[in-house]
């Protein structure tokens, strides 16, 4: 991410996240070597593991446990990523072909749950009987989300209920417990671990908005992807959920919306339609009070560089572009 | 499993285990939660439950700790099944539809990931680092497996080595691992549980052998799928690998393995020609030699009914028409 100097207290370890990944996804096959190498070059922000550290900065530091919770973090959500871009038709992620480009559909599934399965197996190895049960269920909430995205798609009557329900499984409950995790991993007392879990899923609702909003608002060359690819999948986001109710050109907005094969003209349209119906400001309001309350927890936290970076980063995250 | 009074040992503690799966599979998600109830309905013969709760049956049986154990073998174990029909483009499994048949790829993907998730969450409230570590690695060897089997399919040159490769992980370690862990959550001594972790481990191999032999002589009634069912799809098995050495008529059966587009006449010549060859023999014989070597490791547990059973599991599975 632009703006990682935010994460300059953690610099260090987070190159060590780096190298030990690329050393635990090799395995003695090399096509899943070769897939999750690619992967881990395709890049990424590597946002959990950075929050994981901050986070234990905020207390007693401990690398040594920091590091592999960091790494496995990072895995499930790699695993989520390939699993997504197979039931997306995903073809580039951040400008760069996807496995499922590169690979296909099978190769793909193996991949992620191969990558999910070694995040648990390091997760295991840490041997806190704590972080594995969170990572776990979190899991299990994630498969919700991804289920209720497929249930949901090119539904009109999906509610901002709906909506919420979803981003908070598919993004805000892992970087929650990314921060959350990290304070565990350090010995934090539960107010501390409290604090930061919300911290973390208030931040997360808002990181997802934002990436929705983004999708209306960057450009092909910013995002790495086509502009409008939720809406040309049937994906809805908070955006079109308020356009629809808020547009002048309503009723083509859905009608767009609604066709299972649309010309890229018509997903353009739909994306102007959208753009100028007031409803990127309303989602970009809804984000700015998530981070308003991530911003509110900070007060529970001891003061210092550590807490400081926490609330820079959701500042950032609110003026974030790409 | 026809020939389950060998379980009759454990049969109220199986029955348990079927009832809280059909509980744990409930979620807020009513897709989820109808796709794990179908597949839980789809039946089978919950080997690797039946094997850890006897194996628990030798030591100081603990139903506390075995049944939540029994239950997160069972899941993983489904997991890899809705996936690899997905793989293998499967429609039916044990003559019922299956998850993709019925719901599709994209929702067959989550599910698999879904059920795969629970059964860690269940382990992670077990609370036994050992338990934990041994299924994440086992896991991952599953996926590597899994995408050798892609990785070789339609490929003729590929190895009796190869073969055992592939099964090891796809079927016998989890197998193996049913067995050992059902003695671990029991606190048996180091000695008794790998005694146990051999017997299953080589049971499986013999178990999955026997498997890959049925495809060519069961009826479709009795498999529930047609035959041949795994030269359609080019993977290849031990059968094949023989036949492909034996054969007269060598030639016109691996021009048929290596055609992706296969006749159904032609699927069926491949299949009289690997059964006249010999090769179904030979391939029994390699199974009989596992099964001997899984009962030769009865000699390093306690003498009593559950080890008697473990001793007729064995001579069973040789016997085993479907």
């Amino acid at each position: 991410m632009k703006g990682l100097e935010l994460f300059n207290l953690i610099k260090d370890d987070l190159m060590t996240v780096e190298k030990e990944l690329a050393k635990i996804v090799k395995t003695h096959d090399p096509l899943l070597t070769e897939t999750s190498a690619h992967l881990l070059k395709a890049g990424g922000k590597r946002l959990r593991p950075a929050f994981a550290l901050v986070a234990g900065k905020t207390y007693n530091y401990n690398p040594q446990k920091l590091i592999p919770l960091a790494m496995a973090l990072e895995l499930i959500h790699m695993a989520s990523l390939v699993h997504d871009d197979v039931i997306d038709d995903s073809y580039t992620r951040r400008g760069i072909p996807t496995v499922k480009a590169n690979w296909g559909d099978q190769v793909s599934i193996y991949t992620g749950t191969y990558l999910f399965a070694q995040s648990l197996a390091l997760i295991a190895r840490v041997g806190n009987p704590t972080v594995s049960r969170i990572l776990a269920d979190i899991s299990v909430k994630m498969c919700e989300g991804e289920i209720q995205q497929i249930v949901t798609s090119y539904d009109i009557r999906q509610t901002v209920k709906d909506y919420f329900f979803r981003i908070r499984r598919k993004t805000a409950l892992l970087i929650s417990a990314s921060c959350e995790l990290g304070a565990v991993a350090c010995g934090a007392p539960e107010y501390h671990v409290k604090a930061l879990a919300r911290y973390g899923y208030y931040l997360g609702m808002a990181f997802q908005i934002t990436d929705d909003i983004l999708d209306f608002t960057a450009s092909q060359r910013e995002l790495g992807k086509p502009v409008g690819s939720d809406l040309r999948q049937g994906i809805i986001t908070l955006p079109v959920i308020y356009a629809m109710q808020l547009a002048t050109g309503r009723d083509r907005l859905i009608e767009i919306i609604k066709k299972k094969d649309k010309k890229e003209g018509e997903v353009l349209e739909a994306v102007n339609i959208t753009r100028k119906s007031g409803a990127i400001e309303k989602a970009f309001d809804v984000s700015d009070r998530y981070l308003e309350k991530a911003k509110s927890q900070i007060r529970y936290l001891p003061p210092g560089q550590a807490t400081e970076s926490l609330g820079l980063i959701a500042d950032f995250i609110g003026k974030r572009k790409f």
